[in-house]
């Protein structure tokens, strides 16, 4: 056995230091609870990684409560997105329909603002370690890792948080679980162009071609993204046939057409859903994408992480202050009432605005049907729009 | 060639004698519109073939606002429904939501209502015909058949109506047209029985051991659907059989029960999806089941019907009144808008309820998901009942 360079104790080490992981450490942290990071990644390869930007209504408030407000000036308010289809669009109006609005932020953004918190509370962070392993999670919880200098580290916590995302090393520590798992037969190109805005707002875009989803990022970059086949190589795509891809999709009655510029970024996003349950053994609980992980259409995997995090903050918060384990039994419930909603939410906004390889003519003028009842429907785009901006009343 | 044993000059020739035909004919007569009705079946088989019994808001109306009021009567007024999964019912207030209801009248009993209607009205109504032909549909129209003593007849009118059913022989003369179709992995097993009702109101069941579905009929006959392969053998099933299928798909932990007594009736409904279009070619004019069939989830079958015989008999009106064919060239366009909607609800409902024989748990769980988001939401019990009364201001 290597020896052990260092011990330190502390009431909740975390295994994933992405906003999931700071997250939990920063609200443990404002209720007086000690935490220790780590994760495999350097910050700066976190700062750096794009992936989702839009938040919930409860994640803002989750963000902004806990004194986290850079979101409300450099963030934008959407107070709506665009169903497009047949070449129109038709704008979901979030705040009149739902009374709440999403705002867009990207994740790396909320990285920095937690980084930046949680360093100045002098947290104890611990980025680019290798060799992570979590013993004992029934008695007492250990977690080992390697150094960047070869020293190996044991931090002795009284609860474990696996947030370690989607190739989690914790969620396999938990025995006799059930995993639940579907398959898409779609990827998703995403793209980060140099361009300004074409929308104020989202759209999401339905035609022959595929899905098209037009985001916004600054005031001189965008975030793009097209269904395409999950086999394609993102370096075969030249900018031009990137923007005759997308142009296409959007084409429509109304003459409109992106604007376009050089794309900077490249990538194929994976799809797939994802559950496994229970997210709680022992002393150790799973948070985020570790637990489950959602397609990108309806925008919920951050966000159901942070409800994650909110839950399990004020159980961690619970169990330890009364130091009884049993309130974290019902974490996994509570948590997959939340998780399967928006499961549900996820398939439905996929599979009502993409086109599957096999699909039929049949359902093609379906899915339209849809899309014209649900848009002429007020309560129909309500029940969109509460699910877009994460259900009342939570 | 045969001999032509008569010839019978009329404005409007109606192949097909069922509830939508005989409504046409029925519109057609107080437009003042002169019209032959021809049917392969009997009078009396009609009017005993169990088929749909929901009618939506506006099919009501189209009963009553042309005399036939006997639903207020005879009819069950519906203001709801009751989805039940997880062993609980939770019920849709169609009446508080949307502000219509729907009723409960089988269409054997519409069929009754215009069939006496229409003989009152001096009608020429021929049932128990056979090797029905339609000719010359671009100029004159002659619709040929055999009578029951082997004598052929033809009716020469200025338009054709083909309402002749899922199995249309009048579907076949438009050239040139696209056929949308999608099959279903299930099939409903329908029974009629002798017993008090279970309940006031339908109810909509998902179980792990598949959808089931109560309806009602009179005090002492009651209609239940439960899904199951398309392959079964109805004779197969004995009443305690069918019983005990109903009542575990049923059970619940509210102890919900179903009032039993003997099956007088058992069959198995196909289910699958077409559309045909156009459903107009020269003076020839599908309507109902001959141009569209959806599965039975929705109850949409014979609402559609007399949705679209409702847009026919005004064009047809408009037609012959201006002799101008010009505006049969919207019809297929304004049915199918409605065709479309009711397509996806029927799919909606389908989905949401069946157990597909290759489900997953993962699917097992969304449809949960679904389920618990939707009947939790205002707008999405909304969006429901407004399809399942048949959509506003229509």
């Amino acid at each position: 056995m290597t020896t052990i360079a260092s011990t330190t104790r502390t009431q909740v080490a975390i295994v994933g230091g992405g906003p999931a992981g700071l997250m939990v450490s920063h609200l443990l942290h404002l209720a007086g609870i000690d935490s220790v990071v780590i994760d495999n990644r350097a910050v700066r390869t976190i700062e750096t990684t794009h992936r989702a930007g839009i938040l919930e209504r409860d994640s803002v408030r989750l963000l902004v409560d806990s004194g986290l407000d850079r979101v409300l000036r450099d963030g934008h308010r959407h107070e709506g997105i665009s169903l497009r289809f047949r070449g129109l669009s038709h704008r979901i109006d979030f705040e009149n329909l739902a009374g709440a609005s999403c705002w867009l932020y990207p994740q790396t953004d909320i990285f920095i603002d937690l980084h930046r918190a949680r360093t100045a509370d002098g947290a104890d962070l611990r980025f680019g370690i290798t060799d992570t392993e979590v013993v004992d999670i029934l008695n007492a919880p250990r977690v080992r890792y390697t150094d960047a200098t070869g020293h190996r580290h044991e931090i002795a916590a009284d609860l474990v948080v696996g947030a370690d995302g989607s190739r989690s090393i914790c969620r396999s520590l938990i025995p006799g679980v059930t995993q639940y798992f579907r398959g898409y037969p779609y990827a998703w190109f995403g793209v980060l162009v140099q361009a300004p805005p074409s929308a104020p707002e989202l759209i999401y875009s339905r035609s022959r071609d595929g899905f098209a989803l037009i985001s916004q990022r600054t005031e001189s970059v965008q975030r793009m993204y097209f269904q395409c086949d999950p086999s394609e190589n993102p370096d075969e795509w030249s900018d031009d046939r990137i923007w005759n891809e997308l142009q296409t999709r959007l084409a429509g009655e109304d003459g409109f057409r992106l604007k376009e510029g050089p794309v900077i970024e490249r990538t194929v996003l994976p799809f797939r859903s994802f559950v496994q349950t229970p997210m709680r053994h022992g002393r150790l609980v799973l948070a985020g994408d570790a637990a489950h992980t959602v397609p990108p259409t309806g925008a919920k995997g951050l966000n159901l992480a942070l409800a994650d995090v909110r839950l399990l903050a004020d159980t961690i918060q619970q169990a330890l202050t009364k130091n009884d384990l049993t309130v974290l039994e019902h974490y996994t419930a509570r948590a997959l009432d939340r998780v399967w909603k928006a499961q549900h939410f996820s398939y439905w906004m996929t599979t009502m605005l993409h086109r599957a390889e096999d699909s039929s003519e049949f359902d093609e003028q379906r899915q339209l049907g849809e899309l014209t009842t649900l848009v002429a429907s007020t309560a129909g785009s309500t029940y969109l729009a509460e699910g877009y901006t994460g259900w009342p009343g939570r």
